[in-house]
């Protein structure tokens, strides 16, 4: 017990390649055999969203956020370069030609190697998001926890 | 004391919403007995700036950056959906409807938890950024005395 | 050995401002004997590579990447008030007037101070970037081998 290495991400980007760096490692840390937490708070919380649309009932406020916010991985920007969503395509390009992973594979991949995705309920609350609207099997918590997992961690990241 | 937990946090960005985040962690790492510590770099430095005008002499660059930079935590954008300043006023809607608590209130409450708040010396004279513009009870410190924190670190952070 | 603190960064970050705080940490921590690493990824890249222009050959979204990117570490631009490239300008101005060092000489200094330098094979495939454009005397890696310095730790940052 004492032995198993821990790896704790705070994902507060809402970005692709960010949120791909994330995710990338996280799977190498799983692989590696470190228990691993990634903690989704504000815009990273967007990866862990649903891409239909869940209908909900939301305050005026929680309905704009949910409108102009990517639904899920696969149509966050990128943090350079988004040029109007071109960027995103290119990079998706050169994932496909090059046989790497795209980021919904990456989450994909993570939730088979156990990385506990975490979403935190406190900016859930501010930008009215719903559990009906994110992944299933995905835990929820707030900063309590994950300073607890963070304080034995090895490696502890904010992207 | 060996036994005392250490959270330390770089806050390098001047972004409303990524200082309300080191401040949620930085006040819960101190309510957990952390001993924590936010350095603030670059335009972290902002959300230590007081919101009056205080006149001082100040060479042509370092007034231009004086004009330029948020005057204060209030003032800061947002990462992401800022709209020219149309996001901060949404994010402030929804903390105020939740009860949350806003960024100056997340400062005062972490100097009232003994968070030492440190300002970076080397960049405050990059910006012309100077002690008398800068909210009371903080310190003053360079890289090292950073460094002499973090090293000894349960949760090491750069934000 | 067991008592040689380390650092480690991964810099994901094209940004001038962000590689100079990444490069000053690293300079204060191997000043302070620890052993250090900074891991260049995605944009983070971009501060490896050489300033002339190094003709290879490239498919079609490599040349694109190669020719909107920035072509080593004193083209980065600004991750707040770049203004179309007026920002770097002031900063450069105001580290010159501080008699403070710029970001190339930083990379030098880490270079003399045998900070390990290292590129991520990985992300340089999806951007087209080959060794032959990047800085001598540097590493190639991939996130196994940060895993492997970073669980080791005693400061580890993303920036």
């Amino acid at each position: 017990m004492g032995d198993t290495k821990k790896t704790t991400i705070v994902l507060f980007s809402g970005d692709y390649d960010k949120a791909m760096a994330a995710y990338i490692i996280a799977n190498g840390a799983a692989a590696y055999d470190h228990e691993v937490t990634i903690f989704h708070t504000f815009w990273g919380l967007n990866a862990l969203r649903q891409e239909t649309n869940i209908p909900l009932k939301k305050g005026f406020m929680e309905k704009m956020f949910g409108k102009m916010m990517p639904r899920g991985a696969d149509k966050m920007g990128l943090s350079k370069m988004n040029f109007a969503g071109f960027g995103p395509k290119m990079i998706k390009g050169v994932i496909k030609k090059h046989n790497a992973m795209t980021l919904p594979q990456l989450i994909e991949m993570a939730q088979e190697q156990d990385v506990k995705l975490v979403a935190c309920t406190m900016t859930m609350d501010l930008l009215g998001l719903q559990k009906e609207e994110l992944l299933d099997n995905i835990e929820y918590a707030g900063v309590a926890a994950y300073l607890a997992d963070a304080q034995d961690g090895n490696v502890n990241l904010f992207i």
